[in-house]
This record gives structure tokens, C-alpha cells and sequence, in this order.
């Protein structure tokens, strides 16, 4: 009987909102013919704000790829530490009880990996298991779930911490002049989350039943990065917004057969925060009732999208309101395309 | 009962001698104080040769890391896509009869992963489970064994693809100047490892009975990355030297606990390929006769130091001699400083 218990979830100071971004996009590319458009979509995205790890005026001026992992190192171990304390204690476990740990980040890169940094950090056993996640961008904090949902559903005297840590303002490209990359500019933002999962039952949460990844056939310009000498940037095909369709009959069948309910009968839907257009074409594809994804939208409007820990903080708010027997479908989408999709009920 | 069946390796065409290093260190650092204790190292680390992904002529000029992400996808593809096929084969499974795929390698990076490439390129089913890997450094290997054993333990009828893939050619700094750095120029290399791990018993192989990991605490600089706009730099503390009677305890007590066994009776140890020393302290610390780890030193003195690929190689190279009955200890050591362990029996 596998729990997630309560999330932590970290944001750091720095806050910007639409109209920052807009006008770094302004002195930047006085002259790009994307400006109008993106500013269309960006006063449409139902972001009002997003936190940042440094001020903006620090972000336009960011180095080469070297200098970003160093500021990448110590801000992701500061906010992995902080979350990953609050949760355990969230889930009435010392930090000897945990047995794994996945930590989950696309937006910078360490070696050793945050996983080792949190074994020596929150002096966890040494022979505590690591799963670090770089590579599966937004979908991440779902997968995370999902690898440790297998590992404890047989093992119920397991427990495993998952951290997800993300700064995305470190992937910003003063010169990248696609429409795509002024998108990418007023969506991503930093931030943390944690959550413990409990292999047993001996405490109140969401008790998972099934999970189920899915990659779709040929679809894998949807999401990309590009390396470049300056690190990490993210593109943002288009296309991407075909991906729900594909996905939904995939989250329906899943809720017939594991819930025994169709998707849009599930209490609570607990959605990566992508964007509002994905939110939006979930509702259609799903005959979701508007209410369902009001914790992803208020994530969405508060924070922007914190790629792989958006969905850990979709189940924070979702927490304060599920009462006992409710059923949730949490899911999350990313480079693949993949998404990672897990059931279960409140107890 | 988890089986691995036999294993896939690949190594590209080009291949380096100790000299043609020497010559390359001559060349970029002729007056460094260095030189001459690195040669007198180079000569004697039983390394006689190893294979690149490209001719030394094109690794000394390589440009930034945008420009070696583009090598490394299509190479990094391309072997992964060959040893895989060939280990399914080995496995006689077919691609649909996978459940997840896990990719490691620590010497490049792309988004989508490795393993998303892996399910397109190898068509496996759509709900095939991803972990990919990528800050375990050597370690990884035997990671990815305890991973997919942890999945396989309690699931007879699932199986587990692992695919290894390095092409630490591409972490070549010209300008490195440092003793460790020309200690890395000579020992690291490119190759890919593949290898099924079935949940259940119908075929020969190394029947896994448990895994361990362990993390010592305060030895985190003895293995890093230095993060640069070129990309990725190995850093090797001469500290690491003193890793292994730090794990080797754990090693002891773990064969004692689950072979019943000192690690000295096992009949076959696969030991990442470190580097000599490293297998010097293995054999002095575990009292082992020194035709205990010749596969290792046979791997070593074939192909250098392969990073997550080399345990994989190891256990290739033990399957064509160990008969059924005999005990196997794998083990792996890497950034944290972390090491993976499992044992089993062959069958």
C-alpha cells in the first residue's frame, strides 16, 4: 500500500511577471517580426508570476555554460536540502527510514549527482539508493513517482524520498530570437519540491495503485534541447501542442481499466502545469469539467512552469482539499513525447 | 529468479596506443612539470590500447559542447542501437517482450534521452518504463543492474533492457594541463554495453540473488566533473586512490551475508575496470589470487577505462568461462563515491 505523503515545495525570491519579460524581449529584439505574437500569447498564458533564483538583471547577463553550473550546483543543493527535510518530516520518517532517492533536474548538470549531494547533506544510510533524473524534462517528477511507486509496491517497509529541483532561468539565451524562445522566456521558472512515499499504509495521503508510461511513435522534435557553449536551452516545437490528443485516449483507458471510472468521473486530476494551452486541450480531450484543473491552473498562474517540479506542487494543493475515498489521476508530459500517468485513491 | 543473459559490447574503429597519447601530451604541454611522472604512469597502466569514436586528429580539435552534442547524439544512437539489438538477441526475446529500458552514460548529453531514441529506433512497446542515466559516471553500469534487478525481484515476467554508452573522447580538453588530466587523457574511452536482464529463469546466465549500494560519506571531490563551455571534463583526485579499502569492508561483510562466502572464495569477480591501481587494491584488500580479476585486467588492457560500459564488458568476458554452480561478485565504483554491488549464481 504505497503513499505519497505531504509535499514540500521551495520557491526562491526573485519574482518577474509578464510585463518584465516583455520588455527584456523588447531590448533584446527590438526588431524581431515574432514580438507582436509572442506578446499576444504571452498576456494569454495566465501567468501572473514566476520566481526566479536571481534577479532579472542577473539573468540577461549570464556566461558561458562553466560559470552557470557552478550558480546551478549551490542554488539546486540549498533548495534540494530545504524541500527534502520538510518532507520527510511530512511523512513522520527519520532520515535513516528512507531507502532510495531520486532526484529529478533537467535545468543544470553536477557530478557527483544531487543524489549523492542529499546522502552526505541529510546524512541519509549510506547504502541508500540513487536514481538521479536529467533527461526527462517536465515529465520527471511524474516518472519519479512512478519508479518509486515499483520499487516499494512489494516491498511495503520501503521507503523512498523524491526531489526535484529546477532553474530554468539558467537556460535562458539573451540572443535566441524564435517566437518559440520568447515563449520559453515567460513560461519556465525555478523552484523545488519533495515528497516522500511510503511503502506502507500508516499514514494519510494518496495511496497509488497502478502507473503506466506511454512514448508516442515519432514524436520526439516535440520537446528537444539544444546544447550549446552556454548550456542548456530549451525548443519548443510547435507541435507540441498536438501532443494531448495523442496522449488522452491513453489517460482515459487507464482510468477505465485501473479506476473502473472514465477520466473526466476522477475527483481530483492532479496535470503537470505545461502551459494554458495544455491544461485547456486536457479539459477538451477528456470532457474534464473546468474544476478538475483548477489546482494545475492556480500552480500555472503562481509559478509558471517549474518543469519537473510543477506536478509535485499540483499534489501539495490538491492535499489541502482530497477527503478520504476521493479518487486522482495524476499525470505529467515531456520529451519522448512521454507522459507518466499514476492512480490512486485518498486515505 | 532474475537472470542476466549475455551480454552485447561495441567498440569503434579507431584506435589509440599509449604513445599516440604521449605524443598528443608532448605536443599540447611541452614544457609542463608534469610530463614526465604522467609518461612514467601512462607506460605503466597495462592499458595497450583503446578505441575512439573519431581519429586523434579530430579529437584535439573539437569545438564547444553545442558541437559535441551533435557528435555524441548520432554516435551515442548508433552504438546504442547495435548493442541493444544483439542483447535482446542474446536474451531470446523479442522487442515487445521488454518493460523498461535503461540508458547510462555519462560522457554526453541529449534530450529527448538515449532511452527514448532506444524505444523509437528498437520499436518497444509504447508502455515501456525509461530510466536514463547520466551523473553515475562509472558507477552507472552496475547501477542500472541494481535498478533493473530491485524491478525484475517481485516480477518473474518482466524484462529489463540495459544499455551502456560512452565516448569519453568527447571530454577531451586540449588545454588540460593538470597530472590527473593527462592520467584521464590515457585511461578513458569510447564503447557501448548491452545487456537483457530477465525476471525469470529460463535461460543461462548470472542469477542475481541481491544487489547493495553505498555512498561514503566525505568523498564527494574524489571524483567530479568540471563543467565548462566545451562541456563535460573528468576530475580524478589522486585521493581516489584511497577509495577502495573504504569500500572494500562493504564488499567483505556483503558476500559474507548473502554467499555465505569471503569475497576471496567467490569463484568470479566482475569488477569495473578503474584503472590498474584501483584493481591492485581490490586484489590487496580482498586477498585475492590474482587470476580473480584478470577479466578486468583483460578488459582494461583491450579497451581502457569505458566508464558505466566497462562492468558490462567484464560480465561478457566472465559468461564465456564461468560454469553453472560458481558465485560472481559485480561490482562498480564511481562519483558520490558510490559503489554498486550484487551477487549471484550462474546457471
Amino acid at each position: 500500500m504505497t503513499t505519497l505523503s505531504k509535499p514540500a515545495t521551495y520557491y526562491p525570491n526573485y519574482e518577474v511577471n509578464a510585463d518584465d519579460i516583455m520588455t527584456v524581449i523588447e531590448i533584446c529584439h527590438p526588431n524581431s517580426p515574432h514580438k507582436k505574437r509572442a506578446f499576444d500569447m504571452i498576456q494569454n498564458a495566465e501567468v501572473k508570476k514566476r520566481h526566479l533564483i536571481m534577479p532579472l538583471t542577473d539573468v540577461v547577463k549570464q556566461g558561458d555554460f562553466g560559470e552557470r553550473a557552478k550558480v546551478y550546483q549551490d542554488a539546486a543543493i540549498e533548495m534540494a536540502e530545504n524541500v527534502a527535510r520538510e518532507a520527510i518530516h511530512n511523512a513522520r520518517l527519520s532520515v535513516d527510514e528512507i531507502d532510495m532517492v531520486i532526484a529529478t533536474s533537467c535545468t543544470g548538470f553536477m557530478m557527483p549527482s544531487l543524489t549523492a549531494h542529499l546522502i552526505n547533506r541529510l546524512s541519509l544510510r549510506p547504502d541508500t539508493k540513487q536514481i538521479p533524473i536529467a533527461q526527462l524534462g517536465c515529465v520527471a517528477g511524474a516518472s519519479a513517482i512512478g519508479r518509486a511507486f515499483e520499487y516499494c509496491e512489494h516491498r511495503p517497509d520501503r521507503n523512498v524520498l523524491i526531489v526535484c529541483v529546477e532553474t530554468s532561468s539558467l537556460c535562458f539565451h539573451k540572443e535566441a530570437g524564435r517566437l518559440q524562445d520568447f515563449i520559453s522566456n515567460s513560461l519556465f521558472a525555478d523552484g523545488a519540491a519533495a515528497v516522500v512515499m511510503r511503502g506502507d499504509d500508516q499514514i494519510s495521503g494518496l495511496r497509488l495503485t497502478h502507473n503506466q508510461s506511454v512514448t508516442i511513435e515519432d514524436t520526439m522534435p516535440y520537446i528537444e534541447y539544444q546544447l550549446t557553449d552556454k548550456g542548456f536551452k530549451f525548443s519548443l516545437d510547435k507541435d507540441v501542442m498536438h501532443s494531448i490528443p495523442h496522449v488522452a485516449p491513453y489517460l482515459q483507458s487507464f482510468c477505465q481499466d485501473k479506476l473502473e471510472i472514465d477520466a473526466n468521473d476522477v475527483d481530483n486530476t492532479i496535470f503537470h502545469t505545461g502551459g494554458r494551452r495544455i491544461l485547456d486541450e486536457l479539459e477538451r480531450c477528456l470532457d474534464l469539467a473546468p474544476d478538475k484543473v483548477k489546482h494545475s491552473r492556480a500552480c500555472l498562474a503562481e509559478t509558471g512552469n517549474t518543469s519537473s517540479v510543477a506536478v509535485i506542487d499540483v499534489l501539495r494543493r490538491t492535499f489541502e482539499h482530497a477527503t478520504k475515498g476521493e479518487t486522482s489521476l495524476l499525470a505529467a508530459f515531456g520529451p519522448g513525447f512521454t507522459s507518466e500517468m499514476s492512480v490512486g485513491i485518498w486515505q
